[in-house]
């Protein structure tokens, strides 16, 4: 049996017990966080967020590309979020490798050299900024009162927010 | 106060009570999954999944475009990663325009015309097949022996199989 027929037993128990039908389709706390997608954080337990609260973006390292302002201006234009969280981590599989190795390794392995840059980074709290400049120069994101961009410590439990 | 600053003091009661320490960087189930943004639709509930256990990946609409092919390069390829669950939704922000409308309108606020593709979608279960077939069409994600698609439905809580 895979892990995914597993899990969907899991979210056959989910339906049964179901009772959160009815909620609205703008996020309630007009919020949209970007996280990094490692299995060990969180953002609903970190925030206390419950279902119908906030729009979650996550990719590799948290970081802002093309696809996350895309997600960010939808978040904003067409369901009224406002204010945006950024969240890394420590630990983070980002600060292992290097853009340059880890192309070279793929195109070792499939012939072709990946036409997307990979976004690893050395420096934890610099990528933070990185992203939060990224959100602020972009033309087509309107909400930039409050971007604001943190650190979750993965052996502590601790967020710990990020300020030039 | 800002959302923001409510929210912190919820991660401080979450970090006055983290007992998650020294989990693994390589998720536990070995699996990524590819989801919507949406503030509804809570991944961890849905599937069973607790921390330490899967990559989660997540976007306006869920689906894949160069950024979750390289946050999926780098989950299978670094992180050991080896199934893929892609999750739509009903009720979804992204069958109510079209990228020519979004992108007119973006225009006509900023002046700009957004580089990106919006994505948008008029069918879910076409979408949810799309996304798994540029997922089987990428030369750099490496196991696809298990790549499934699923749409959530946001009225029950149920979720279910697209098969083409």
């Amino acid at each position: 049996m895979s892990v995914t027929d597993e899990l969907l037993a899991n979210a056959e128990r989910y339906a049964a017990g179901f009772d959160q039908g009815g909620l609205a389709l703008p996020p309630a706390r007009r919020l949209a966080v970007v996280a990094c997608m490692d299995a060990r954080l969180n953002p609903y337990k970190i925030l206390g967020l419950r279902e119908g609260d906030a729009h979650i973006i996550r990719n590799a390292g948290g970081v802002i590309t093309a696809d996350e302002r895309r997600s960010l201006a939808i978040s904003q234009r067409l369901l009224g979020t406002r204010e945006i969280i950024l969240i890394h981590h420590t630990d983070c599989g980002m600060l292992t490798f290097t853009d340059d190795e880890f192309k070279a390794d793929i195109q070792c392995d499939t012939g072709l050299r990946p036409d997307w840059a990979a976004e690893a980074f050395p420096d934890l709290e610099e990528d933070v900024l990185q992203s939060i400049g990224r959100i602020l120069a972009d033309p087509f994101i309107p909400h930039k009162h409050s971007v604001r961009g943190f650190v979750y410590e993965i052996e502590t439990g601790r967020l710990r927010e990020v300020k030039r």
